[in-house]
């Protein structure tokens, strides 16, 4: 049921982002921004549409945000990628950007996804200019220099700093890098409803930590071909991770609580919140 | 006149980022990104600024959105100078970011400085939340895959076309990667008022053209120190220029009649807009 549900909320999006790419200039940069956006899981995107649903808010006024959220995702990874960065080749099993065209056209494709994501957000399908206004606010902040931009930079100076980073500051770090636009993708529906988003933004808050410590795990244990990207390159490099930490088994003992928090967090929504629930368990469950 | 205004406006919407910036953490790209938007003439914001007072805008309203375009410029000199993109070391007579910190550092720095940008568009001080969404639709389209991301796109792919770009090339080029700016610049001040833009917009229009003409001319016949970044760079590429289109005679002239056409659309402003008017013939007569 989640994974179908998150198919469904994947091609909806890729379909939305297509549309509003659709008549860029035929230039490398829009094939290279349309190849960014292309294959990804879509997870941040779903949790939007799914947030919407449980707010009763109108599915093109989600949309519109769902791929605000993705654009914005995959400019991240398309710099996380550069050379500069962490110098990745391979990303959801196909070259990374930079590698298919070059570095310029892979920083400024990025830019402009970034560009684009909050032009998304000021379409008027969303509805009433405020709640839009409270949307890209919270989009910007999530992305820049306190949320994932500062995420990035701490991941980075982590791998030269003198001693590894302490379980403290990679929270910190993966707050950043992940979590905050995590949070933003969950809240998105019930602000676009003019609710109250706190009970989502704390599901995604254990949701996005529980992610991150999977990922470690992905990394240590995951089969490479399955996982569409390089593994083993955190141990390689000899960086702190949650699994250096807590030991493989302590790491999956706090997933599995972190996935407890966020189901709790659903309590308010029912039995209709079961498809959020089954993606906190699909977290620890993944394989890719 | 005209130069106190500018350096007035400069100083003005130096503090108001400095102030958007002092709660950022304490990491190197927080430095950076307050490094890159150091120095600069502060020709974008200082047309907010003049577009506002026109029409009796809030000052602060347009310090804001003054302080909004001058980041989004920032970071495009970042990119701009990266080794992928341009390759410059020196920029406003100091060592680009990339150089003094280093290419991550100087990405990331970049990213942050357009999350800013739009982050300020959304504050309450600029007005109604429909004013503020048109300000930042207007920023998102000329700053992305259609406006400012494309011409620098088109500018480095010109670097290994086979042929020299046309004249109507590179106009179309300098609209995006200069032009598309300069009119948001010019039309926010109106914008702010609920008042109609398109004489500013016209403006700014042939203003733009005229400044980036008047840097091909200076380019060629400037001195490097004064300049304050490498010049005789575009010849030595052997890239096409409005001079090598043009000569020096023929772009001086371009130049003089596009400055002609700004001063005209500032006519339904009258005497208020003298130093609209000073700005536009300064264009041709600068030095750096």
């Amino acid at each position: 049921m989640f994974g179908a549900a998150l198919a469904a909320a994947a091609a909806q999006v890729q379909d939305r982002l297509a549309q509003a790419m659709a008549t860029l200039p035929d230039q490398p940069v829009s094939h290279a921004m349309r190849y960014a956006v292309a294959g990804g899981k879509g997870v941040r995107g779903f949790l939007v549409l799914e947030g919407a649903r449980l707010h009763d808010a109108p599915p093109e006024a989600a949309l519109a945000a769902a791929a605000a959220v993705e654009a914005l995702h995959a400019y991240s990874l398309v710099h996380d990628d550069l050379p500069a960065m962490d110098d990745d080749d391979l990303r959801r099993g196909q070259p990374t950007v930079h590698v298919k065209w070059d570095e310029a056209t892979a920083i400024l494709a990025g830019d402009a996804l970034q560009s684009l994501a909050f032009e998304l957000l000021t379409e008027p399908v969303i509805g009433p200019a405020d709640i839009r206004i409270a949307l890209l606010r919270g989009l910007a902040g999530a992305a820049g220099a306190r949320g994932m931009v500062l995420g990035q930079a701490l991941d980075i100076a982590a791998e030269t700093a003198p001693a590894p980073l302490t379980l403290e500051e990679i929270t910190e770090l993966q707050s950043g890098k992940t979590g905050a636009l995590i949070r933003w993708s969950a809240e998105a529906g019930p602000i676009i409803a003019g609710a109250d988003p706190s009970s989502l933004g704390n599901y995604a808050d254990a949701l996005g930590l529980a992610f991150q410590i999977a990922d470690d795990i992905l990394d240590v244990e995951g089969d490479q071909e399955t996982a569409g990207k390089r593994l083993r390159k955190d141990a390689a490099a000899g960086k702190a991770t949650f699994v250096s930490h807590l030991g493989l088994e302590g790491a999956r003992r706090r997933a599995a609580e972190l996935v407890a928090l966020a189901e709790a967090a659903l309590d308010p929504y029912g039995s209709r919140a079961e498809t959020l629930r089954e993606a906190a368990r699909f977290v620890i469950a993944r394989r890719n």
